[in-house]
């Protein structure tokens, strides 16, 4: 076996569904945390750009990503820059930065699998045959990093996340708090964004 | 206990460390879908819009919800909506759509825990000590539904995901593979954003 990076039951839990992407997330984040010399985030120091988008498939490689960064959407950790593309910026303030991508050659010898057949048929993963599901996750398992992934050291790359703030302010129409950043004006009154019928 | 909804184990270690917020974020997204009766999604079908935004503290309530509905943001399910306000809206097409968010009250009682002490001192989540940290997470745990919950049917609530492709090109200037949706044009040839060097 050639892969250190398989995925814990939890992560699959996580997911919902067992397919071959979640697990290729998974191991590029494995593999990036270590390029970098990082632990797993606990908290809010490493941060991940995946490039994916929306309307096409294995976006769910971003959920593995989550997984094994602990760079988590919902500890704004994560943004995706939406190029629609099967790579990520992995980043950590005091360590730089590195690229992960898949290569074109993995990307068209998976694509022959049974599972994307199914797939393209608009079968949903939870719904493809688990003999069907398992051959490709194995098979991935089984690829060398270097057949999977680009690495390119990014040394020029920066981020700076803003600058966070407790503050909030009940909106005078709802009622509800709004953190200062969103709080918005309205008749010379404090407002949150829905209610202020502005657009941002 | 009041409360049937406390995360999994793996739910932490997904988030990465012990807060009150993920797991009211896990609490509220479990609600939701019993409110829509929908099961955990394992594949496409439920999207949520949680209503926080950057730069302000209690986010990590989305990575609860993350757990609870498997409206992952690596399944482009989830999208925040950068309001600033501690509240999401859950939407599943056949079963429409409902809001939850934090009222005021409870918000105002938990901010005196010593947890919040630690964080606006800028100590980070995981070096909080265990029994300041638990005191919260527990108390949380034995608070209504009622006292912590604001819950809004949204009938009007309208979401449609753009439509999918799985097709693709290669970008003639570095070669990766882009879908079709983010494929632009420069100098007659497809190319991908970066390479573009368009902004989107």
């Amino acid at each position: 076996m050639k892969n250190d990076h398989i995925p814990p039951d939890w992560a699959f839990e996580f997911h919902g569904h067992r397919c071959p992407f979640m697990p290729i997330g998974y191991r590029m984040g494995r593999l990036a945390i270590e390029f970098l010399k990082v632990e797993r985030e606990k908290d809010h120091r490493f941060f991940v750009f995946p490039e994916i988008g929306e309307g096409h498939p294995q976006t769910c490689m971003v959920d593995g990503v989550q997984a094994a960064t602990g760079a988590t959407y919902g500890k704004v950790l994560m943004e995706k820059t939406f190029y629609g593309k099967l790579a990520a910026i992995f980043y950590h303030p005091d360590k730089g930065a590195v690229r992960y991508s898949l290569t074109p050659d993995f990307i068209d010898t998976m694509g022959k699998f049974e599972f994307f057949a199914y797939r393209k048929k608009g079968v949903e993963p939870s719904r493809i045959p688990t003999p069907v599901a398992e051959e490709v996750i194995n098979w991935v398992y089984a690829q060398t990093d270097d057949f999977m992934f680009k690495i390119e050291a990014k040394p020029d790359f920066k981020f700076t996340p803003v600058k966070g703030s407790f503050n909030k302010e009940k909106c005078h129409i709802c009622g509800e708090y709004v953190f200062e950043r969103y709080v918005r004006t309205k008749d010379g009154m404090p407002v949150c964004i829905p209610c202020s019928g502005y657009k941002r």
